[in-house]
């Protein structure tokens, strides 16, 4: 057992896992949980019936692994108008009873009936878990009851509770979910109310908003604490103010989690508890707080911005992207000691050309974030499970820690106003200065994109939200050319770090498009988008050509000023509104394959990304590739 | 352009496509449109807004790919109980009038109002849109006015309708959309009473069943015409019998369409309206058929089962193959005159081991299916435009034809009764018997299983059904261990031939899991499961194991008596009862990385395929190759 978890279970409460929440067998997800840190685990059933290890087996497996088995999961339909029904039924929970004695677990989770024989009459659905709770009682079982958001009669945890009050027996109690709470809008205040030893478990699950039928998004759409929508920390303070003891258990179902990495979605199932103990936490009463016994972690320091921005650049990539750095105004001012490394700045915005990283073409392999506390926010990233990175460092360079995202991109913490001292002390001057021409004008890293891999989209976000404590912006769905496309932007709370998030909802490995890849882009901020254009336009930048149909359609839905308008037209520049202020922006063409700058201006209070021209630029960037592709085939 | 579409475009109705059917740019879209043979258009704005292409230019392409423009869409959010806002909609639709005249076409849709401004108020929004029309008509334009399923006052025909005749104007009519309709479960009977000069136009979409919000399902689960759960030729009859003159155009939103080849997917789209004009002919009268100019297509011959499965087979998996079908009871009783090519039979069951198809493993390249008219059969399937195959055929051999399924798989035509003149003259009999040991019974082959490629899933359905005529048998979704698969069953009516399609919903190219591919498999029909497995494993039949758990949970939910479930567990038999009936079944092992063979009982009326089983068998074959693996680790 990793010594970290021993110490996280002696500190207090403990964590669980129900094995639907993984991909692949019952063995595979008994070894995900327990490498991840779990305490113990949901046996659901159907894992267990298709599983060659016999009950006693999986017993040993699990205490090998040093896990429990908190819970044995579901017993569907139980209460019958019908005799017969009834009867068959106890006949069922008598199996299921066997299973669970030699599987060594005393709770089997019931849940409220949707069947035809369901009963609509408390009364007699208590008197009938009243005497299945005493034949599980017997046996020194017990059972806890659910109810589901669309049981039959029974889908509301006031009505469930009233039904566990009445059966009145000490092996039956209540299994509170959240996601059948919250996801019908009840108010789990009620929950502080229960008696706290009547709750016999927990399960909790995020999810994501949505307008569709409750069966189905409960059985695909369900995520991770943290990476849905529900205010789950304020669920937990009343469980734990109930009194509740038992573990945070973990019951998601996911058709992305049902098909991705176990040992990877494990981890992020952790981190996501994890943050949720801090969270719920910082709500709860000192009093409550001690005896709940959550875990803490390091706080989140303050963030300052992005300090830098590394691409990683090969021999066929650094040409045009230097070029249009310099075309963007940034100067090349220093080069590491003893890195292939050069340093490019503007303002406040300083990106790093990495030629030795090894990666193809041009792309963002590193995000330097300013904190104020650089030790303090490498300890946070560790204790919520993140992979510290070996550092390979020359003689008096910067210790800089960095800690790996899902996507594999580099998180490095640089101290706020370490100056020469920090990691801008690896770097020889140049001595160059700003380039010829009328200035750009960028003043610093607005906000970088990220498209993630498919399978680790929503542990991507929480990774942020949690390590970095940034906070969940908004999200989006944009019907792009070559497919649906998904957003997640992140941000502290000044604005002064965001990080957009992107996947490919449904695009496959094989394209029927070759060269489309999704890309990456850093937005550099400015405070004159037209002046900005002017000038790139003027030094040779390879600035992205904004089709006229574009304008004619932005004039007829938003009516900008026409000189305004026909500046934007000449120069390439697109432009977005909303109740709180404009935008306006524009694009460099795709360089090295998957990224491309962009310039961004905000006036007001407009806090968005101008999405909505996303797939005006993507269509752009298409005809692009496809130039150049007839380009290579002409030479 | 092509003699087929000038000959389909005299023959009467006109096909249509909304460019936002298909993925890619709008260049993209209107190639792949006017390739597989559609008569016209439907310009989606954003398509437009985000293409390089001038309205005139887009207008010359067309012209120049023999494509007419038929409608402008959408234009949302017309009507307002604000006159600044009321005004601001004039200018921007004078503004869509602009680019109209340009891309000539003269009909703009104008989508039923979903915006906090909308009129609840029927006649004030009859006198903006009559006001709009007469703009329309001083330029020669007309306008069309469909209720969204979800528009915030105006959602269902009928009241789009009684609209339209208020307004009373000769430049308004009605747009029509099958979804906006039967998504609500409105009786599209009524339409049949409107003008037929007033129906301006005609969007036909497909959907399956689903309970969510009406939005979401239209924006994301619309299917071409038969793909789905609608009764689209009832609904085509009633716009048909109204006396509608205008294209049939198809409006369908679908994620996976969206990304996938546009040029695969028009084809299914013109597909889907030509079986969708045989179905609806089929139910006019005569005289209304006449009068629609419906295209007409070879009728569906009557099928006789299949005739046989070929399967492909390379070096390292033709033993494992041969081996298993002599244990399983087969005679190899023939071998190709000209090709590598074995026959194998039991009962009415052949199976052909090709060893010259070079493709690795073992996998079904082809279904042989009888017909009682080869050559209409075949004829059929070209006019449903399926690629005809090209056969090298020997001196005296068959001549049989073939079509190119979705994914690859050759489907034969075979003579019914042909017998030795037919397709197994050209195998020379080699003498071989039925193999020793007690018989395994084997009559015929129950079904065919096809993993299809994701992106055409739904084009496969399409596909089987329209060409051989089958019919739809069930969908479902099954939460297997590696991911949710998605299922759907066609056959004729007499349940000779059967084919089961499923996909893995979003399982990517990288598994976490390697060597876990969604296998096919051949299902061979037998009178007694149980003796069945009884003789294949004296045998030596390599079957797949399956788990005590499972006949415990089977004991527990369905008590099937003791002697049988005990014969069952001994002999790795599965079990499924429903309403109808029973059904035993048994699995061999992979063979040769991708394929498996099952053997099935049915008894009574059951139809279904056992799908409630699949976890526990995908499970097995799971441990199979972690096993082989392990073992190939260890040699």
């Amino acid at each position: 057992m990793p010594a970290t978890r021993a110490a996280a279970r002696t500190a207090g409460i403990r964590t669980a896992l129900a094995t639907v929440c993984l991909s692949g067998t019952l063995e595979d997800k008994l070894a995900a949980a327990a490498a991840a840190g779990f305490d113990g685990v949901e046996v659901f059933e159907p894992d267990f019936v298709a599983s060659p290890w016999s009950a006693g087996e999986v017993r040993a497996r699990c205490a090998d692994l040093g896990m429990s088995i908190d819970l044995y999961q579901p017993f569907r339909d139980f209460d019958a108008d019908d005799p017969e029904v009834l009867a068959a039924n106890v006949r069922r929970a008598d199996h299921k009873f066997d299973v669970m004695e030699k599987l060594g677990t005393d709770l089997l989770l019931i849940c409220s009936s949707v069947s035809p024989h369901a009963l609509d009459d408390d009364d007699r659905i208590a008197e009938q878990l009243h005497q299945l709770a005493g034949r599980a009682a017997e046996r020194g079982l017990r059972l806890c009851y659910e109810a589901l958001a669309w049981g039959r009669f029974v889908n509301t945890y006031e009505r469930s509770w009233d039904i566990v009050r009445t059966a009145d027996h000490p092996a039956l109690g209540l299994c509170v979910d959240s996601f059948h709470i919250l996801s019908r809008g009840s108010d789990p205040a009620g929950i502080a109310e229960i008696p706290g030893e009547k709750l016999f478990f927990l399960q909790l699950a995020d999810a994501p908003h949505m307008t569709m039928d409750v069966l189905q998004w409960s059985r695909h759409y369900r995520l991770f604490p943290g990476q849905g929508a529900f205010d789950l920390s304020a669920f937990l303070g009343h469980v734990l103010t109930a009194g509740y003891t038992g573990p945070l258990s973990l019951e998601v179902f996911n058709d992305v989690f049902r098909q991705s990495d176990p040992a990877r979605a494990a981890v992020d199932a952790l981190r996501s508890l994890l943050a949720l103990q801090e969270e719920t936490a910082d709500r709860l009463s000192p009093d409550a707080r001690a005896r709940a016994g959550l875990l803490e972690l390091p706080h989140p320091p303050r963030l300052g911005g992005h300090a830098f921005v590394e691409l990683a650049v090969d021999g066929g990539s650094t040409g045009a992207v230097e070029r249009a750095l310099e075309a963007l105004g940034f100067a090349r001012t220093g080069q590491h000691r003893s890195k292939p490394v050069q340093l490019w700045e503007q303002g406040d915005s300083r990106v790093l050309l990495n030629a030795g990283a090894g990666r193809a073409g041009a792309s963002i392999a590193a995000l330097g974030i300013e904190t104020e506390d650089a030790v303090a926010s490498t300890r946070r990233a560790q204790a919520l499970l993140s992979p510290v990175l070996p550092r390979t460092r020359g003689q008096a360079e910067a210790d800089l820690s960095a800690v790996a995202a899902p996507d594999g991109t580099s998180v490095f913490f640089c101290a706020t106003g370490a100056g020469e001292r920090g990691w801008r002390g690896d770097f020889t001057p140049t001595g160059a200065g700003a380039p010829d021409g009328p200035p750009v004008g960028i003043t610093h890293v607005d906000h970088v994109a990220l498209a993630q891999p498919f399978d680790h989209f929503d542990e991507a976000a929480l990774f942020y939200r949690s390590v970095l404590g940034l906070r969940p912006q908004h999200s989006s769905e944009v019907a792009a050319p070559f497919g649906l496309v998904r957003n997640r932007t992140v941000s502290d709370q000044a604005g002064a770090v965001r990080i957009g998030l992107s996947v490919s909802v449904l695009r496959r490995g094989t394209e029927w498009q070759p060269g489309v890849t999704d890309p990456q882009h850093v937005a550099f901020a400015c405070p004159d988008a037209v002046a900005a254009a002017r000038a790139a336009r003027a030094a040779g930048a390879p600035l992205l050509d904004i089709p006229d149909n574009y304008y004619d359609d932005l004039d007829a839905r938003l009516a900008p000023p026409p000189s305004l308008l026909a500046e934007m037209r000449e120069l390439g520049v697109l432009y977005d509104r909303d109740a709180d202020g404009e935008f306006l922006h524009f694009y460099t063409e795709i360089l090295g394959g998957r990224l491309f700058l962009e310039v961004v201006q905000r006036i007001g209070g407009y806090a968005g990304y101008g999405e909505l021209n996303s797939p005006v630029r993507m269509a752009a960037h298409r005809r692009q590739r496809a130039a150049s592709a007839s380009g290579r085939r002409d030479t």
